[in-house]
């Protein structure tokens, strides 16, 4: 086995094609898992995404994503744990173990960072038992800072994993995303703290400038300032033998041929190890 | 005494104005104190900077900035070392004993974090001793992890602070930036923890979109997205009393009349408290 066996190609990162065009690519490029998003698998239909991907004989590494907690809005926030257990469902109907959680920005309304946290840990753990019920796990996904105001208030996985922790292993653990906690001087030892509760292990690379667009800054594995071998190592230390996912915001990317976007992200993949 | 007593406006919140200007600036709209930036001070002169804060009998709150201690040549290194020593001394001329060092982002070519924040450390030990000689601090400021690539790889308060305390007290400080830091979950811990290290707290607030010049997307307090009291609470009860800047980095604040700016300014800052 190579480390291309663990290979995954994260939907985002040839965004503009439907589950089948996406799994159809995989096949054709020898990728043997993918990570899913549940626009485009809604838009296919829960079940007949779910016999695609499984006829191609593809592994689903994902289910991106579910989250978005922080409401002011008491109905608001009730309206997202129910969208959230459904997303746990689709997982588990999906046949993948992992549900990635984008947390939520700020309270609209507040600038209380604290009530925000505090929110999310509520939801997270009324979504446990769920969770547990359907085998899947809750992915906490640490965001750069630079969307904590309006995305995602958990900025460092130090901070998911203690969330996480809170929390039974076989329902919660963490996603380390590579783009959003290069920068973290303790990013080496809190993915050894993190040990089982790695999740989800996703690559692309920190590029500058930022696009007016600040989600859509990423690249592929050394086009940018990352520097992957060392974070690569340490999840393989913690434990992690997962798939690796390959997942890139990027207009130019989205606008080339998905079979070239294919072949790049197979060609630079062993950079980042 | 009074908060508005305490207000510094930095100079680069009127960046379009010389030392005399915003000296003038300031006097007519009685704040109290400036931070001063090294090439508008060039620009005039240092004596006769020096002379004119003195005469209109303003604070000088810090001198903003040095650093940039990462570099793949040595001689490029030995240089910025130079020029940090001679910072040091334009500072203690000025009258201020805190100097804001922007670290430097990674070294031009290279991808190792780890090897920046070393060279960083190495410049730091170097420069203690003029530092001391000079009764000037030198203050490490973290920078939002946005800027982690090409400014400055030290991204956190605790980071800076770890940083800080492996040399003595009377030379190295930290800076606390409000727009830098506020995402932080550490991030009161951590200011608890610096106690008597810090040398400077400076407030301006987080909006979005983010503009085009990412360095530019700084607010008036009380148009973004940051809860200063609680910060600027955590400030006080670390035990700092000094000078609280007001710096504002932003193309429309830039292009506005002064002294509505410095009435803006003025009018919003007790709201930080």
């Amino acid at each position: 086995m190579t480390v291309l066996d663990r290979l995954s190609l994260n939907q985002a990162t040839v965004k503009r094609l439907g589950v089948p065009e996406a799994v159809d690519l995989c096949v054709r490029h020898g990728i043997k898992a993918i990570g899913l998003w549940r626009e485009p698998v809604a838009e296919l239909g829960l079940d007949e995404a779910a016999a695609t991907v499984k006829a191609a004989g593809l592994r689903v590494s994902s289910l991106c994503r579910a989250g978005f907690f922080t409401h002011a809005d008491p109905v608001a926030r009730q309206a997202a744990i129910a969208d959230n257990k459904a997303a746990i469902a689709e997982a588990a109907a999906l046949g993948t173990s992992t549900l990635v959680l984008v947390s939520g920005g700020l309270v609209p309304g507040s600038r209380d960072i604290g009530l925000a946290r505090r929110m999310i840990a509520d939801a997270i753990g009324e979504l446990v038992p769920v969770a547990q019920s359907y085998g899947v796990r809750l992915g906490i996904e640490a965001l750069h800072p630079v969307f904590a105001a309006d995305r995602c208030v958990i900025t460092r996985l130090g901070e998911a994993l203690d969330l996480a922790v809170q929390f039974p292993a076989n329902a919660v653990g963490v996603v380390v995303d590579t783009y959003h906690v290069w920068w973290d001087a303790a990013l080496l030892a809190d993915i050894a703290r993190a040990g089982e509760r790695i999740v989800s292990y996703q690559v692309c690379d920190w590029i500058l400038p930022l696009p007016a667009d600040t989600l859509l800054g990423r690249g592929h594995v050394g086009d940018g300032y990352i520097d992957f071998p060392p974070v690569s190592a340490a999840v393989a230390a913690a434990g992690y033998t997962g798939d690796i996912e390959v997942e890139i915001f990027n207009e130019a990317i989205w606008s080339a041929p998905p079979d070239e976007t294919a072949a790049t992200v197979i060609d630079r993949f062993p950079r980042a190890f």
